[in-house]
């Protein structure tokens, strides 16, 4: 049985998604991993969508597993969510064709970005949103998240996962494409600015380096024309330095109809 | 000089905002009262509007204080954000006329209690709102909401605050006036239920004790007639448990326009 499962989680306290080489820290794959495992009696490796790094939180990242355990998909949520600590939860459950997997099967991912765009901090708000207390011009954001738009080299905002796969050997490319790019004010609440990314895939850090550099463009110290060479260019220097993880959240992955994966 | 705050706190780590008489853990008036200290080298008391229990939020409590130092409210603001954890702010600062006092001059209390109401938990809202699996009819509990509005004795809720004061020698009357109460379902984000009421004062417990029955409402558990019996008798024994106080956030409290405050 292949196992399909939507994730919610709080990232704050988690090195990232993915299971280190050496332990260096709880990993939301390793906790969710250990919950089959204490379920079934057997360890499934567990695939997930995207791996978010450290601190990046996550309502809609999709993993999938394989498990020979008879038990029902509405089971094996009830179950997960029984075992799980309170920062991770399964949204949903369904079974999917043996072929499907969460990573390779999957079209887009889509991510957004909260800015807290107040002066004073918000302690409510801190968690889940970068503080930035100076004035943003959200519509010059939004005219450069255009230039983003499309199938281009995304060199200057991250780097492949591969280069630091010792099995994946280059040449690593960082050509991906851009669906959807936008920077909105929040209509229902003051203060609050989104950053929405949805791409094929993205480059390690990239919606975070993303967002360093689209800042610098909403306080006027970058010109459009400047951020259309920094994309143009594709080099990794460049003056954007990344935004910080806790801003960050998975919302969304998907997959072709054929699978049957209903989020 | 009489500064007004408007504080926002996440109140998981605090035992409730009124300063203990004996060390119980850190409240929220003591950690504002020591900030304040450090910055002008006196003590001075902080009032508050609302004394929200222990684990209860706010995003728009109002404190005032008394102070001879020499600085604008521009400068305390700064200052004590500087010198505050990270889970209290001060949103907005102003002075006042000397009279004015943050719970006496108050002629309301808003509050906001968020209940998510899915199936599967939810670790991003975790810690502002209470989890409700079951299905729940929110029409028939703002149905009930009707029955809670004028000027009554709220005694079925809770007790008089000033109860449990031993300078404040009996009879405690627990007449309020609701000015408005309504359950409602978030129409951007699925799953979250708000129950919103604003009154000239609240009874200690009283917000949460109406969340408690309003969801045995919800649940067709009590019928409006049950419900409306429950309000008149005004006994505190009664059918409904409190609602748990992570749902619960103070969002605003209103002053005669007299006062200047700008909030």
């Amino acid at each position: 049985m292949n196992l399909v499962c939507g994730i919610e989680y709080d990232g704050t306290d988690y090195h990232g998604f993915q299971r280190q080489a050496e332990s260096q820290g709880e990993t939301v794959q390793g906790a969710i991993e250990t919950a089959i495992a204490r379920i079934s009696g057997v360890f499934s490796v567990v695939h997930g969508a995207g791996r978010t790094d450290a601190g990046v939180h996550a309502s809609g990242q999709v993993i999938h597993f394989h498990s020979d355990a008879l038990l029902s998909s509405t089971v094996w949520q009830r179950a997960l969510n029984a075992l799980l600590p309170k920062s991770i939860a399964v949204r949903w459950t369904c079974e999917a064709p043996e072929r499907f997997h969460a990573r390779f099967s999957a079209i887009s991912r889509s991510y957004r970005y909260t800015i807290w765009n107040e002066y004073a901090p918000s302690p409510l708000h801190a968690r889940y949103s970068y503080h930035r207390p100076l004035a943003l011009d959200v519509e010059r954001m939004q005219e450069a998240c255009q230039l983003l738009l499309g199938r281009k080299d995304f060199g200057a905002f991250g780097r492949s996962p591969d280069e630091t796969n010792p099995n994946k050997p280059g040449p690593h490319h960082c050509v991906r494409t851009m669906l959807d790019a936008r920077c909105i004010r929040d209509e229902t609440q003051t203060g609050i600015i989104y950053c929405d990314f949805t791409a094929d895939a993205f480059l390690t850090g990239m919606v975070r380096r993303m967002v360093g550099t689209l800042l610098l463009v909403g306080q006027h110290r970058l010109s459009l024309d400047e951020f259309a060479t920094i994309v143009q260019r594709a080099e990794k220097t460049h003056p954007g330095s990344a935004a910080p993880p806790h801003g960050l959240c998975l919302v969304r992955v998907e997959y072709p109809e054929q699978f049957g994966v209903v989020q």
